[in-house]
């Protein structure tokens, strides 16, 4: 299989970058840049996300077509946070000269495949060679109707909040693979919520039709950390009455790693939930919305009042929530 | 001056993202994602590129800020090429756990100087940390009347192929680098090409409304490979009859690098200029637009019919020109 300093690099893009029509793009991969035509009455809306080999992805655990999908998740999990539908993306790629030409096609392959099963497609890119790590990042473009995007900022106090999904597993599945303890096929559905995450565009775009929510964010540092940067954009405390649906597999690999189920529950972890506030007197219609889809929905408490207060009450005993989650850069 | 594993990613992420209004941006750095609001009558135009240290920055020739506004001009020059208004940037840093905070905000502020200088603002990004070399990459966004973008497709035989500036300075001070020669006083203009330059964007606005341009690319390759990417895209060949403006000191960097002249007109250089293709009956009208704006312009030759044959004919006497440019994946 012949390796990226074997081919070059215009035979490399030549070999990740698919050309076709696509609804919008008036010219795509192939020129100095794409050219777009978005929906005159939609806002767009933008964000990019990397992952760094070695940190986001561990070879030895995710296939290429399982890391191309994961990255392409980060990314539309940051678009259902804001309720927009995927469009367009960019790619730009850092490969070492001996990686092989295969594996990134792979890569992408699975990173389109994602996107595609969500309506969005690869419209240009980079390709870089580095001597370090490798690393891709991806640029997601999707819109929404005008003035209706969600944000962090504009939770009430005495909104609902809400979770999709079990926040935690994931951080869980990182927590076993360095302990060593990942391989026991009983941690199977936490290394799927790592591997093979999903994330929220079609609930989100359903729910966002009820009018139930007020705030979004999605779940990518970890429940606690999300919820101080929600909390702390809208100005805005929280109170929860639990941290998650009831997770006997959650629990039970807390106490394998010797570590508190709320360690596992508020930390570090990438999941690509989302944890909404809602109108109350609208949870029913989410409900509703989740129970058609599948998707597993929880309210874990209410917005507070006081600024920045993060309070985890279980039957009248309140201990404070620290907001602390994933730093890449903590020694 | 603290690292970034002194401070951390959510307080470098504070230091880096700049919060203000700006036109067309609902909302900036700070959510799960930016959302913008396009003009309805125009086409969205979307480039991105990366920047590796070492590679596309070497720290003993270039300050942080350079940097930052080169990469600026790498992405501004895409849109340039296509004739389109830059507006808002995304920027994903990955940056090593014992880099000094100041000079990457040093490098983000001279991204954004850059950017601004010509309309653009960042609206969001991403910060991960990486344990070999640093890297950048930003995704810029402008616009454009509605289909009315330039591409590398549409030139025609009879067509007179132009370049701004001095193409061959950047790479020029590349190879007196790696030289050992580049110190020198004489070779300051080419250094400068390198370290600081321009892109093209107001002249490419100002060219758009003569209708004279049939076809653009800029010039980040080098000549040879550009002209073959044009030539390539369009199903041309081309013939030139001169490789740039006269420019002594590109010469005698030639002879003091001990190659030929012609390798450093048309091999590797990015020198973020443009290289077009004119209707010849207006050429008088670009020779206008850039005496106004002080740009150099000079016609290399014309668009041929044969596809893919480049060729340089001095005085009758023709030889074939090899598309050859910088591969990143070379050995």
């Amino acid at each position: 299989m012949p390796r990226l300093r074997e081919v070059g690099e215009f035979e490399a893009i030549r070999r990740l970058a698919r050309r076709g029509a696509a609804a919008g793009v008036v010219i795509g991969s192939g020129d100095d840049a794409a050219v777009l035509r978005p929906d005159p009455d939609r806002d767009l809306v933008a964000t990019t996300d990397a992952f760094v080999e070695g940190r986001h992805w561990l070879r030895e655990w995710m296939s290429p077509v399982e890391v191309g999908a994961r990255l392409a998740h980060a990314n539309l999990s940051d678009l259902a946070a804001m309720a927009a539908v995927p469009r367009w993306a960019l790619v730009a790629i850092g490969a070492r000269p001996d990686q092989e030409l295969d594996e990134l096609v792979e890569m992408e392959r699975g990173l389109e495949r994602a996107l595609d099963a969500q309506g969005a497609v690869v419209v240009g890119g980079n390709l870089s060679a580095v001597a370090g790590e490798a690393w891709w990042t991806v640029t997601l473009l999707g819109d929404v109707e005008r003035g209706r995007a969600w944000t962090r900022a504009s939770a009430r106090p005495g909104d609902l909040l809400a979770v999709t999904g079990h926040p935690g597993r994931a951080g869980a599945a990182v927590r076993l693979v360095h302990a060593g303890l990942a391989r026991a096929e009983e941690w199977r559905p936490l290394l799927d919520a790592w591997i093979r995450p999903a994330s929220r565009v079609a609930l989100a775009r359903a729910l966002a039709a009820t009018g139930a929510v007020t705030a979004a964010i999605d779940l990518s540092d970890g429940l606690a950390a999300d919820l101080g940067h929600l909390a702390a954009a809208s100005g805005t405390g929280a109170t929860l009455e639990r941290l998650g649906p009831e997770d006997a597999l959650l629990d039970r690999a807390a106490a394998a790693l010797g570590i508190g189920v709320e360690t596992v529950r508020l930390g570090a972890s990438d999941d690509y939930e989302l944890l909404m506030t809602l109108d109350p007197a609208r949870r029913e219609s989410c409900e509703l919305v989740c129970q058609a889809q599948r998707v597993p929905f929880t309210v874990l408490g209410t917005v507070a009042a006081e600024s920045g207060r993060l309070t985890l009450d279980r039957g009248g005993q309140r201990t404070p929530i620290e907001p602390a989650g994933y730093d890449h850069f903590a020694g």
